[in-house]
């Protein structure tokens, strides 16, 4: 087989053929498979059922989690959650199900209250930085508060912080993005110096904050978890304690749709998110929260129990590369995948103006991925090439023949392009 | 013992010092009793572990209630709900663990997208009705969203319409709060009348909304509930189907930091809270949803449930009504309080301008109550006689002997008055 790039027409269109028969043959199976969403499969939720056979709900303190109180989530939760993050419990609010539902009461709080600056509402032409590709609903969040959505380009190190230094130099700029372990969808880390770059920043902004989201920081692949630098250390150094908003959740390590979320922030912008959240809630669910001290004890007992799922999803990752490799082997520079190393996503990049035409081939044969585009601001990849890559939730069997049909897609979706089509 | 609305000078203060001597024996006993918050006993809770017990969480139409999905609620709970709120179930939204966080949400979406209508942070002006005395964590969230709070007195029937029907030909008046069943604090019912006069608004604005907070409708303590008129059956027949959005709860059902809340709404509202909601949460945590639907079945079956709270909370209502009506017999009429049939509170209304005085007795000597005021938009209440007691969490025995002390403290507060002191 040739290098698709150096093919004249007449061998483009023969390989077209080829490729359509393959593709028929493939769609005439009528597979039904989902990997368009990064969810745990059932066999990960089984390993977190013990979370349920707690009896007792009393808080080392005596207090009753049953019944109201404890805004900010009853203190072996905050304990716990302080050492995940590596911040002092005292800034640690502890929330309920959803880190997406925490992340927007604070992005709506600093919009009408501010975080200790001036509300971010007052600016008209208010920007958010979203470093690309990255996660849909962090940049629909701010969309939907009536941000600008500016687009960074990821690199394998974090955001280009060349790039980041001179936009927060407008002062409409008021925010930044960071999935910064295992990043949704590319699996990148955010190197120390890109940390240190970020804790640096001197935004022209009096209320610009960093958005952390950790979803991904004990959900290894290899033998142990990247060790992300903790931004609240490089902050407090860089004498910008007030800078970083911190989140997690255990949605991806006990229950998606049941786990417990966190935040923790510099003191005055913590005093200040517990007073917005004061009007919208009396207490989180502490019945979860103590439910998931008891079961997961500390972050070395977490990391034990990642070892756990990693099992489970390390091999449809392993399969999904593999097969990546194979499928898209001998047919020229059409394609290039990243390698995460943790987290619930890879990245499959197409030729520019391709990935739409591999997701619509894709989900005609009966396989669907997530929509080409989705991981950019307003769902638009200027390149069209990015496709976002989930095979933890399918079986092992599912994610082997899911890929298999990709590549036929891939290698299809480039022919018709390079034949103009 | 006379009328103290009768008495010279020297007889009250003959009677204040007599008081004081009772006063400073109890305070002596070091009492430490807190009947500020309408919060269930650990005997009431312990009626719902059995809601624990569930081992499988599949729902009923195969899926993983453990995962993503389903913003909406499981449709069982939908159909639980509907049952209890009396809507179809393709117009109600089964949420978290609070019902006050999904009022907040709509409010919230009101202000910025408009709840169909206009959105009503386009109205600089922006008006709240708050039928009063109600509930505090009501009137605050309209204040946090920058509403004026107007008040309107409740009657025995509920808001006097009379008012709201004036009120409501302001452009600027958006929307009313409502507790029809058992208001907090008074404990009163909503008539037909009142229900079908609500219905048959004709607002200025057009975007209007009534804020049903069903909050205690299952919540009796007589023979049965009180059967208040449904609200959406009203507004339909009054073709004004867009105009209330009912909410309701199971947290003095089950577990107030870990039960389930809900909504229902007009469908074209609906549509809008749904598309509101999303950008905010993936779904909400529908493994709670399932117990509950599993534990408490049906609309039959949760009023044998309440008939259990009942068991356990009438005696300490009647005990605070036996021991008012005995501790503030003879004195004239310094205080009235209400007879609830339901509920979590009762209203006690002093002599005007006694009520902080009598809260502040009543912490001096040890029994913390709901501030004096609370009940009022702004904390305030004009005439200084209003006090929410909450008798559902202390024992039987703290309740008596707060009452007592409470009893002494409104004597006390009454001539301190009257002397002009």
């Amino acid at each position: 087989m040739a290098d698709y790039l150096s093919m004249g027409k007449a061998e483009l269109e023969a390989e077209r053929q080829r490729l359509l028969a393959i593709y028929e043959t493939k769609k005439a199976e009528g597979l039904k498979l989902d990997m368009s969403r990064g969810k745990p499969c059932p066999e990960q939720l089984d390993l977190s059922m013990g979370l349920l056979d707690i009896k007792e709900y009393k808080t080392e303190s005596g207090a009753d989690a049953r019944n109201y109180g404890f805004l900010e989530g009853i203190p072996e939760a905050r304990r716990l959650f302080g050492e995940l993050l590596g911040v002092d419990p005292a800034q640690v609010l502890v929330g309920g199900n959803s880190s997406l539902q925490l992340m927007y009461d604070i992005i709506a709080a600093g919009c009408k209250d501010g975080l200790g600056g001036t509300p971010w509402n007052e600016d008209e032409h208010r920007k958010f930085l979203c470093p690309v590709p990255g996660y849909d609903r962090h940049f629909r969040v701010t969309e939907h508060f009536g941000f600008d959505l500016i687009s960074v380009p990821m690199r394998e190190d974090g955001p280009d912080m060349e790039i980041v230094e001179q936009l927060v130099k407008d002062p409409h700029v008021k925010g930044i993005w960071c999935v910064p372990t295992y990043s949704n969808p590319d699996g990148y880390c955010y190197s120390d110096e890109t940390v240190r770059r970020l804790a640096a920043l001197e935004p022209a902004a009096d209320n610009f904050k960093i958005m952390w989201d950790n979803a991904y920081m004990v959900h290894y692949l290899e033998d142990a978890p990247e060790q992300t630098m903790n931004i609240m250390d490089a902050c407090i150094a860089s004498g910008h304690e007030e800078l970083p908003i911190l989140f997690c959740s255990t949605s991806k390590i006990t229950f998606p749709g049941a786990g417990v979320s966190a935040l923790a922030a510099g003191p005055k912008t913590f005093a200040q998110i517990s007073k917005s959240l004061f009007p919208m809630i009396i207490s989180f669910d502490k019945m979860n929260q103590l439910r998931h001290v008891l079961f997961l004890k500390d972050k070395a007992h977490i990391l034990l129990h990642m070892e756990r799922h990693k099992q489970i999803i390390k091999p449809k990752f392993d399969a999904m590369r593999r097969l990546l490799a194979e499928g898209l082997a001998d047919c020229g520079p059409i394609a290039h995948w990243t390698d995460p190393k943790g987290g619930y996503f890879l990245s499959l990049y197409t030729l520019p103006g391709c990935a739409k035409r591999t997701v619509a081939l894709c989900k005609e044969a009966g396989v669907v991925l997530t929509g080409a585009g989705a991981a950019y601001p307003y769902g638009v990849d200027p390149e069209d090439t990015n496709i976002r890559l989930a095979p933890t939730f399918p079986q092992l069997g599912e994610v082997e023949e899911a890929t298999k049909l990709l590549c036929i897609a891939v290698r299809l979706a480039a022919v018709e392009h390079l034949l103009g089509a």
